[in-house]
């Protein structure tokens, strides 16, 4: 069923915690601005900003039956941390349940979590939208919103830096896509020098 | 050609920088004490130790040279760092120039700088005291130290850990093995408890 953008909202108002509903907006704000810096279209942007956690509400086994169900690939960091899921089922949900068929957006909410190759400019925005939408407060956040006004591939790798870092500082497996995306950037870096 | 202990030793000394003899000479002690500890073959670990740099004085180029002529598949992290390939043809030059034949100690030579998946207790050990051999020094290493007198395991994550961090926080590219190598491990010591 294809719903506007109106019920959409509407519909994740219903289903998505008053908190988890506060940072969805906060990160519409934030890749609307980003859009908007780097001369992107903006409903496009803010339509994959708006879904990008509309799975976030499934439990763990629901996110696994919900893969299962369809065919996702449940890699072995996904088994062991079953809410790494909640992009790749959004991504699904997006599809089915709200009826979005642009590819560019299903692959920017699968992606959004874990980054992954050849990250399009739209998934960077979904990317970095969402680590420093404005209620979010870690060591260093400042210094990645600066870098997102001015150049998105760095502030990108700074986050995935960033999440590299704490995710090993805590104990938990890494993802091998956070880990291609980040090589990915600054290899392309590299070669634009 | 196969060369005795001693012979081996004489031509590294004579081929490696008096620095990286020493570190050669400060693995093989850290190893065989790790041997010690964990009933390990102190020969095989040893041999695998005093041979872990044994190409760590061929250049960028010589190393692109010598893999591509033997066949190494150099992945992409290692045409942009190609030191890493010191481990894989160090292998080889282990084989060839030494006469080692013994797989575990070319795998553990092979995989002694980024890690591997499913790291055996040899390549652990090779690894770990590459790592925190006496005249390393760096914040956290003392608690490294202690972790490998009693769990082999949790100190190569915390090594790997560190690794990773480090290497991130310098910008550089981050090798997939060094991500599946600590994620293997924790994963095996999750499953253990």
């Amino acid at each position: 069923m294809k719903m506007n953008r109106t019920e959409i909202e509407a519909d994740l108002k219903k289903k998505l915690s008053a908190k988890r509903f506060r940072h969805t907006q906060n990160v519409v704000e934030a890749a609307s601005n980003l859009a908007y810096i780097y001369g992107c279209n903006v409903d496009q942007v803010s339509l994959a900003a708006l879904l990008h956690d509309c799975a976030k509400y499934f439990s763990d086994q629901q996110l696994l039956q919900y893969a299962k169900k369809h065919h996702l690939k449940v890699d072995r960091v996904s088994r062991y941390n079953q809410q790494l899921l909640h992009g790749p089922v959004g991504a699904i949900v997006a599809k089915q349940t709200y009826g979005v068929e642009d590819v560019a957006i299903l692959h920017a909410i699968c992606y959004h979590t874990t980054g992954c190759k050849e990250m399009t400019t739209l998934d960077e925005i979904i990317y970095l939208a969402d680590y420093i939408e404005k209620d979010r407060s870690f060591p260093g956040i400042e210094d990645i919103r600066k870098m997102a006004d001015t150049n998105l591939d760095l502030a990108t790798i700074m986050a995935l830096t960033n999440s590299i870092c704490y995710v090993a500082s805590v104990g938990d497996l890494i993802h091998k896509r956070t880990i291609d995306a980040r090589n990915d950037l600054i290899i392309k870096n590299k070669k634009r020098k």
